[in-house]
């Protein structure tokens, strides 16, 4: 078997099946003892060949982040899918199309979007209300049962719009400060959607609520009455769910390998190819004074890479380059035309951006955005 | 012609041909009365599209930010490349490929790249020196001229590598403060390339400078002695750029168009499907706060968009997601499925997250990442 550093030529996301496996063994083994099924979000890796890990595991049911999205998997053979963001009501005819051969279900939040589903679809269908239990993104808030009633009271109407309960994403939990304020948010979702149950049973018999991101899914074990979980960043995890604490260093299963095309002997700056069109620019603030760090460094071994080494980081972007400032060490031990290994600050991004992976085994992997 | 909203259907980058050609105009008469060349940096369009509407106005040579964009526009035709990023040395095969048929010019900044492509090279070629004249991310300092003539005589006993002359990119324009430092940072580059030039010109007899970035290519007039300038940004232009002053509002060629998929009527936000996918997530500080600001707001019309609206302004963004935060009135004037435009902060790294654009006229157009 050929080592990476002889098929790598310019910035590739390499992935290491076997971290990833263990990814998904742990997520369903904790949605199996806490009683709740576990629906992968696929927009973190957005790849039919990694779905099919999922599917060899006996997962069916799946969520995404588009209806393109939708399609891609749909045509994967993928037949339970949730889009997981309000309906975007100019998309109906694929709406149509999608719901006349898998099981589609939607996110609705407001009267307007139910009134023109239960116009233009061709089929029935089930959605999920969104709910709000402190993210303020979207949603209707959790407290606000008067507004979810006339939601709930407009579907039992309808025909064509299957009320399927309550669906939430606590997105707050990526910028907790610690685990503490997870597990905080965390119990206020779980405990606001068991009181909607309670208030909603009686009018919509088989109800079911669904939630779950990956800080609050990858710590917590409270589960109670949460009929599914949705977390999809888990798969691969990334910088920032390791400086949140909800993974280990170990459990990060992707790295970027990026040449060395310069070095700055004065800054002790070694130059990457390697920039925001490849990590995206998401960053985290390394200090208190707002040092942006963009990535951590790790060498790249014949199979794999190394842990995170200290005395260096990914420290700015622009299109295409990258500046890794280094201690004196890190700086010697790197010349022009070596791999770096980056871990990435926000997997997803990086993997949307990236558009296919290479195996830590030297396999290349596509996505839905691989060039044909 | 239909108009615009009839054709959209999920996030859209809108181009305005009339405003791009009028900035390749600005642009090429500002090269002319200052008795320079320009070279168009690329890698903001991607696009041979576009490209053509630059051949059509005469430009011959180009510049692109990576080997695979050098190769896509050499087969769309182009016979005159810079590759403006320290080579990488692992891509040797493409670059022997692609000068065997084109007059390929690359940036080096290291002896050890020198000698790397004299031992690797099947054709010889012309490679500038990366010079630094403030920018502090790659190049030699233009102070450095002990430096600087060690890789000149490296070049000089060459038969591969054709010293070009000296290049150099002030990327810290981008982030000046105000026109005064815009125009510091430019004089002292201007200054820098010609004193580089006195120094150098018995050894290399044809010895060229070039430098360029949209901000001080945009607001100066100051070329003297400068061979090429290699601007990108300024065919689209962007919110950063206005904010800059380096453009005016109407310059500003491309908008997204992203429908509403959600309100939320207490906090008057207007929820869009278009997220860090669609627009990556560099931001603006709106304030002395650091309120992040990804977005200005514009009205779609039947053939382009409106002025920037006050009142409103793209707040934050998740993947696919983004929140508007507006003013009363701005909020009442949209409904979920309407769309709202979006002038993005960066367009370069916008359109490269796109793939593709959606002229004011309805014309579909292609770039090298659109999915085949």
């Amino acid at each position: 078997m050929q080592n990476l550093d002889s098929q790598i030529i310019r910035p590739t996301l390499l992935l290491d099946k076997q971290k990833c496996l263990a990814n998904i063994d742990r997520m369903l083994a904790k949605a199996q003892r806490s009683n709740t099924r576990l629906r992968p979000h696929f927009k973190t890796h957005q790849s039919a060949e990694l779905g099919e890990w999922f599917r060899e595991k006996g997962v069916e049911a799946i969520c995404v982040s588009s209806l393109k999205m939708a399609e891609y998997f749909a045509d994967a053979g993928w037949k339970d899918i949730t889009v997981a963001i309000p309906v975007n009501v100019r998309e109906i005819d694929l709406i149509n199309e999608l719901a006349s051969r898998i099981q589609l279900n939607l996110l609705v939040e407001s009267q307007e979007t139910i009134r023109f589903l239960q116009s233009e679809l061709q089929h029935s269908l089930a959605a999920f209300i969104k709910v709000d239990t402190g993210y303020q993104r979207c949603g209707i808030p959790a407290e606000a049962t008067g507004s979810l009633s006339l939601l709930v009271n407009l579907m039992k109407e309808s025909d064509k719009v299957i009320c399927k309960g309550f669906l939430t994403h606590a997105g707050h939990n990526y910028k907790a400060a610690d685990q503490e304020a997870i597990h905080k948010n965390h119990s206020k979702a779980v405990l606001d959607l068991n009181e909607l149950k309670d208030v909603f049973r009686k009018e919509i018999p088989d109800l079911e609520v669904s939630m779950g991101d990956t800080p609050a899914c990858s710590i917590s074990e409270e589960f109670y009455g949460i009929d599914e979980i949705r977390p999809g960043n888990f798969v691969f995890y990334d910088l920032m769910q390791y400086v949140l604490g909800t993974c280990d260093e170990n459990q990060i299963a992707v790295a970027m390998a990026c040449p060395v095309i310069a070095r700055n002997i004065d800054r002790k700056e070694l130059v990457i190819q390697g920039g925001g069109v490849h990590f995206s620019k998401e960053y985290l603030e390394a200090d208190d004074e707002g040092t942006k760090l963009y990535g951590s460094i790790v060498r790249i071994t014949d199979h794999g890479w190394s842990e995170i080494l200290g005395g260096g980081f990914l420290a700015s972007l622009s299109q295409e380059h990258g500046i890794i400032r280094c201690s004196d060490e890190l700086f010697d031990e790197f010349i022009v035309g070596d791999l770096i290994g980056i871990v990435p600050v926000h997997s997803c991004m990086t993997a949307n951006l990236m558009r296919s992976y290479l195996s830590t085994q030297g396999e290349w992997i596509a996505s839905m955005n691989s060039l044909k």
